[in-house]
C-alpha cells in the first residue's frame, strides 16, 4: 500500500461518490468532542462504494469488458452494482437466499444480474467462485484486495480536511477493509492521530486475531449488525490492522441498538448496525478518548425497516425509557386498578397491558399482568416495583 | 421586510447556526431532479434556531435584561431556548400539559425556564400573554414576526448558494413563517424561482386563506405533523404568501407517513411530519414540477421515537409493502396450513398472525384468522386475497 494509491482512488473517485458530511454530535458523550463521518449518506447508503468503484476503475480494458461478479447480501452488493453501473460494466451478483427482499430488490434496481442462490453466505461464495472460474470474470472481494482497500483509504483524505485537528478517529470493523484503509492513510500522514476499532461482540474476529497475534476463524458469528458479520478477517487486512491500529474494541447488541436509537433522536441520521457500533463504543465508554476531539465513521445505513422498530425498543428498553413488569394479581375487584394508580402516581405513562387469567406458576385464581410503561430510567422503574412491592404485590 | 434584512440576519446567525448540507435525493420523484435542505440537521433539530436567534439578536440591551418569553411545546421552543442560553439572555417557555415528555426535557435541557401550563396550546399561549403583561418580557411569537421571518429567510440565501440553479422550491408551512421568509428572498433575488408550500390537510389554514382571499381560521385541527397543525395564519404571514408564494398544496397523513419511510429508507434521514410534508407532495405528484431541478425544504426531525415505529408501519401499509388480510376459517384440521402454504407459494412472508376462534359475524364453530405479511405491492396482496377466494376462503 502506498498514500499515493489513495491519492490515486481520491482523484478517480471524484466523479462518482459524494464527499459525505461532517456532522457534529456534542451530546452523544461529555468525555470528548465528537463528530461522525456521515457515510450512511454515500450513495448506495454505504462506504462501500469507494472500495468497489476504485477496484473496477483499475481492471485493464479486456477485465472490464468481461465483467466483474460479487459475493454478497448488502453494501458490498450495491456498491459493485453502481460502480459498474456508472462505468457501463455488467455486475453478477450472487446473492444467498436468506437475505432480506429488499437488499436484493435495491442491488436489481441498481442494474445488477442477480443470482439468488439457496443457502447462506457460504454457498453463495461457493457459487461465485465456480461461475468465476467459468467465466474468467473478475471477483471483487469485499475487503482483503489492496484496491478496495485504498478506495476505502480515501475517507480518510475527506477527513483530515474537513477536521484537520481530529485527534481519534473510531471505525466499525468487520473484515476489516475499511479501517485498514484508513489508519494506513492516518498513520502515513498525521502518525499521532489514533485509530480505534470497533466491532461487535458476537461477531468479533478481528479482535480475536489482534490478541492471538494471528487471523483467527471464529466458528460461527451472531449480532444482528449483519454489515459487519464476518467470521475471519483477510490476511491484507488483518496485517495491516496489526501495524497501523491501535486497539479493537467490542460493544454488545444493546449497546449498538441503543447507539441506533440515541444518532437517530440526537443527529436525525438513520444507521445501520455495523454503522452504528463506533458510537456504541464511545456512548459506553470502551475507549481511551477523554477530552480528546474525536471522528466516529458511521459508515452505513441500510437497515430493514422492518426490524428498524424492533431496534428502538431494544434500546428504549436498555435505557430504561421503556420498562416491562409483571405483576401477580389475585383475581378479584379493583387491583387492576390500584396497580394503574400507583403507576400513574409516580409519573410513569402505560402504553401496553396484557392480563393473563392464570399461569403455570401462579395460584389457579390468580393472574398476570404484563405492563409496558414509558419511564424516565431505570431507577425510576425500580421505584415502580418498590411501591408495588410495598403495598403487597409479588414482581416478577 | 427587505432583502438587507435577511442579509443581516444571516450575518448575525453565522457563529450560532449551522448552514445545513444539501442532500440529493434522485430516486423519491422520477419527475424532477430533487435535492433536500437538510434543517433537521440544524441544531435543535429544526430551522426554527434561526428566527429565534435574529429576533433576540435584535432586542435592545434593556429588552434582553428582562428576558424573553416563548408558548410552545416543540421546534420553537428548543429554538428560542438555545437561542436566548447562546446570548446568556434567561428564556421562559409555557408549555401545554398534554405535551411530551420528551419535548419538554429537550427544553429543560437547552437552560430555559419551562411552566407546564394545565390543557392545550390555547391555554398555555393565554397564560405566557399574562405572564408577558406582568413581566414586561418580550414574547417571541412563533411566526407572526418580521424579524423570525427574516431569520427564517437565512435558509434561501443558503440554498442559492449551494443550488444556484434550483427552479422550484417546496417548503412545508404550518403558520407560514419559513415559506415568507424563503418566498420573499427568492422572488427578490431570482423572481423566476417557483415557490410552493405544502401543507396537513388536517390543518390547511394557509391553503384556506390563501383560497378565501383573507386569513382563515379553523375551528380545529387533525393531524400527526404537530408541528404544522396551527389553525390561523398570521396577518404578516398571510400577506407575504398571497405576494411571493406561487401555490399551496396539502397532503394526507398516510401521504406523510410514506413520505417518511421512503426519506429513511432512502435518504438515511429523520424526519418529523411537519418537516417531511414538502418531500410528501413531489413525491405524491400534487405539483407541476416536471423536469424541473427542486429543492424540497425538510424542515425538522423532533419526532417522537415512540411513535415512529407506528408512522413507519402506516407507511408499509400504504404503499402495499405490508398487508393485512383476514380469511374466515371453518374451524377443521388442516386449514391454517392450507392458507399459509397459499401465501408462502406466492413469495408474502407472515409476520403476525392472531387466531380468534369466534367472531360476531362468524359461524360459531367458525373462526377468523388475522394475518400481516411482507407483500411487495397492494397487487401482489389482491393477487393472495384473490387466490384464497377461488379456493373457498371468505376474505374480510
Amino acid at each position: 500500500m502506498t498514500l499515493d494509491r489513495i491519492y490515486q482512488a481520491a482523484h478517480l473517485l471524484k466523479p462518482a461518490v459524494r464527499r459525505t458530511e461532517i456532522i457534529p454530535a456534542p451530546d452523544i458523550s461529555p468525555a470528548c468532542e465528537l463528530y461522525l463521518k456521515a457515510e450512511n449518506l454515500q450513495l448506495t447508503g454505504s462506504f462501500k462504494l469507494r472500495g468497489a468503484y476504485f477496484k473496477i476503475s483499475m481492471l485493464t480494458k479486456e477485465e472490464k469488458g468481461k465483467g466483474v461478479i460479487a459475493c454478497s447480501a448488502g453494501n458490498h452488493a450495491q456498491g459493485v452494482a453502481l460502480a459498474a453501473k456508472e462505468m457501463g460494466i455488467s455486475a453478477t451478483i450472487f446473492i444467498p437466499s436468506v437475505s432480506p427482499l429488499a437488499k436484493i430488490e435495491a442491488t436489481k434496481r441498481l442494474g445488477a444480474e442477480v443470482r439468488i442462490i439457496d443457502g447462506i453466505y457460504d454457498d453463495a461464495y461457493q457459487a461465485a467462485l465456480e461461475h468465476q472460474r467459468e467465466s474468467g470474470q473478475v471477483f471483487i472481494h469485499p475487503f482483503n484486495d489492496e484496491d478496495v482497500i485504498a478506495g476505502q483509504g480515501t475517507l480518510a483524505l475527506e477527513l483530515f480536511e474537513s477536521l484537520p485537528d481530529v485527534e481519534a478517529i473510531v471505525v466499525p470493523v468487520g473484515g476489516g477493509g475499511l479501517i485498514s484503509g484508513i489508519a494506513f492513510a492516518a498513520k502515513m500522514l498525521r502518525p499521532s492521530v489514533k485509530i480505534y476499532g470497533v466491532q461487535a461482540a458476537g461477531a468479533a474476529s478481528m479482535f480475536a486475531s489482534m490478541e492471538g497475534g494471528a487471523p483467527a476463524s471464529l466458528p460461527s458469528v451472531h449480532t444482528f449488525a449483519d454489515g459487519i458479520a464476518v467470521k475471519a478477517p483477510g490476511d491484507i487486512t488483518y496485517g495491516m490492522c496489526r501495524d497501523y491500529v491501535d486497539q479493537i474494541v467490542t460493544v454488545s447488541d444493546d449497546e449498538i441498538a441503543t447507539a441506533i436509537l440515541t444518532l437517530m433522536e440526537q443527529t436525525k441520521l438513520v444507521l445501520e448496525g455495523a454503522g452504528a457500533v463506533s458510537v456504541a463504543a464511545i456512548q459506553f465508554d470502551k475507549l481511551p478518548i477523554l477530552g480528546k476531539k474525536v471522528c466516529a465513521v458511521v459508515s452505513g445505513g441500510n437497515v430493514d425497516v422492518n426490524i428498524l422498530s424492533r431496534i428502538i425498543n431494544r434500546g428504549l428498553l436498555t435505557t430504561g425509557r421503556l420498562s416491562e413488569l409483571t405483576v401477580e394479581l389475585v383475581d378479584k375487584p379493583g387491583q387492576l386498578q390500584e396497580v394503574s394508580g400507583i403507576i400513574a402516581s409516580l409519573g410513569a405513562n402505560v402504553i401496553k397491558v396484557i392480563h393473563n387469567p392464570s399461569g403455570e406458576d401462579t395460584d389457579i385464581n390468580g393472574c398476570l399482568l404484563h405492563i409496558s410503561m414509558e419511564t424516565r430510567n431505570k431507577e425510576h422503574c425500580q421505584s415502580i416495583k418498590e411501591t408495588m412491592q410495598k403495598k403487597g404485590y409479588r414482581t416478577l
